[in-house]
C-alpha cells in the first residue's frame, strides 16, 4: 500500500473502477488496464499508473485478476474500516450531507448531527437521523468513538466549533465553513469549497483545459 | 495569468487570501509572504508559490501592494465574469447548492434548477429561485446563455441528462452523480464525490498524514 503517494484525483476515480468492475467482470477472470480505460472513457496511461500506484503491475499480456484488483481498490478506500462521523450545523447542507446514503460505500457514517439551534429534545433529519443540541457533543463523541467532525456552520463559528470537536477526540476535520481553522498539527482538515469548485470549473472552461478533473 | 500551473489545491486557499486581505489591510498598504503566512496559519514557502504563481514575485522587503496582490486574485478566480449556471435534480443537494449563496463571490449565479418530477407549473426553491420541468431546460439554456451544468440526478439518469445539458450549449459540467460521463472532449468534467471527499480525510488520519487539503 502506497497511500501517500496516491492523489486526489486517483482516488476520484478508484469508485469509477470498483463500480464497473463490480458490474461488469466476473470472479475469477482478468482484465487489462486497456479494456478498463476503453470501457471508462480514460486515458489508458492514466489507468495503469492508477492501478500500479494501488495494486502493483498487472501481468504481462493477462493483466489483473479482477478479484485482486477489486480487493485492493477495497482496501485502498478504506471499506471496513468503521468510523463514526459527526457532523455540526444542521442547516440544508448539513442535513443533506446527513441523509447521503454514498458514504456507506467507504465503511464510513454519519452517526448524528448537532446544531445550536435545538436547545432540548432532539430532532430527527428525514431520514430519521438525530439531531442534538450542542452540549451532548462531547459525550457522544466519546461514547461512539467518533472520528471525524464534519463542520457546516457559518464561518464565524467555525473555529469554535472545531475546538470542540477535537477536544472531544475527533481525530479529523472536513470543513464546508470559508474559513481557515487553527487545530493541532496532528489534526487533519479537508477544506469544501463549493463556490471555488464552480470557479474553478469555470475557469478550466475559460483556459480551455478540458478533460476529467 | 499562468492559470494552467495552478493547482487546485492553491485554487482552493485563494478566497483564503481574499478574505484575509479584504478584511485586514489598507489600499494602499504593503503586506509580505511572511506576515500573510503567520496570520493564516499556513506554510510560508506554500504561500509564496502561490501568490507568485497568480500575482509574480513580491518586491523584497516590502512584499505585495495589497491593492494589487488583491486584484490579481480577483481576476484569477474569475470575478467580474458572468456566467450563467443550471442545475439538473433538484432533490436535496441540488436544493442545497440552489440556495447557497456563496458562488456569487466569483461572479457565478446559479438562475434555476430542472427536475423530472416537475410537470407543470414551476416550483420555487427556499430562496425563491425556479425548478423547471425539464422540456424547458434547452430553452432556457439558450435564452440565458447557460455556460454551466451541475448534474445532481441519481448516477442512472446522468448520461441523458449531460447530453441534454451538452445539447443546450452548455460548455462545462460539474457532476455529483457516482458516474463517468461521456461528453465531447472539450467539454470539461468536474466530479463531485462526497463520499470519496470523506473516505479520503479517512485515510489521511488512517496514514497520519495532516495538514491542510
Amino acid at each position: 500500500m502506497k497511500q501517500n503517494e496516491v492523489s486526489r484525483a486517483t482516488m476520484g476515480r478508484i469508485p469509477v473502477y470498483l463500480r464497473y468492475l463490480r458490474e461488469h467482470t466476473r470472479p475469477g477472470g482478468n482484465i487489462s488496464a486497456t479494456t478498463l480505460a476503453q470501457q471508462l472513457h480514460l486515458g489508458e496511461v492514466q489507468v495503469r499508473k492508477d492501478l500500479n500506484a494501488i495494486s502493483g503491475a498487472g501481468r504481462p499480456r493477462t493483466g489483473y485478476d479482477t478479484r485482486e484488483l477489486i480487493a485492493a481498490l477495497e482496501r485502498f478506500v478504506g471499506c471496513g474500516e468503521r468510523g463514526g462521523v459527526v457532523i455540526v450545523g444542521a442547516g440544508k447542507l448539513g442535513r443533506a450531507l446527513l441523509d447521503y446514503r454514498g458514504f456507506g460505500d467507504y465503511g464510513l457514517e454519519i452517526l448524528a448531527a448537532f446544531d445550536a439551534a435545538v436547545e432540548d429534545a432532539p430532532r430527527q433529519s428525514n431520514s430519521g437521523k438525530p439531531i442534538y443540541p450542542m452540549r451532548e457533543l462531547s459525550g457522544f463523541c466519546a461514547r461512539n468513538a467518533v472520528r471525524i467532525g464534519i463542520i457546516t456552520v457559518p464561518a464565524g463559528a467555525a473555529q469554535q466549533v472545531a475546538e470542540q470537536l477535537v477536544a472531544s477526540g475527533v481525530r479529523g476535520i472536513w470543513c464546508f465553513a470559508p474559513c481557515t481553522l487553527c487545530v493541532p498539527d496532528d489534526i487533519p482538515v479537508q477544506y469544501e469549497n463549493m463556490a471555488l469548485s464552480l470557479a474553478y470549473l469555470s475557469n478550466r472552461i475559460r483556459t480551455g483545459e478540458a478533460g476529467q478533473g
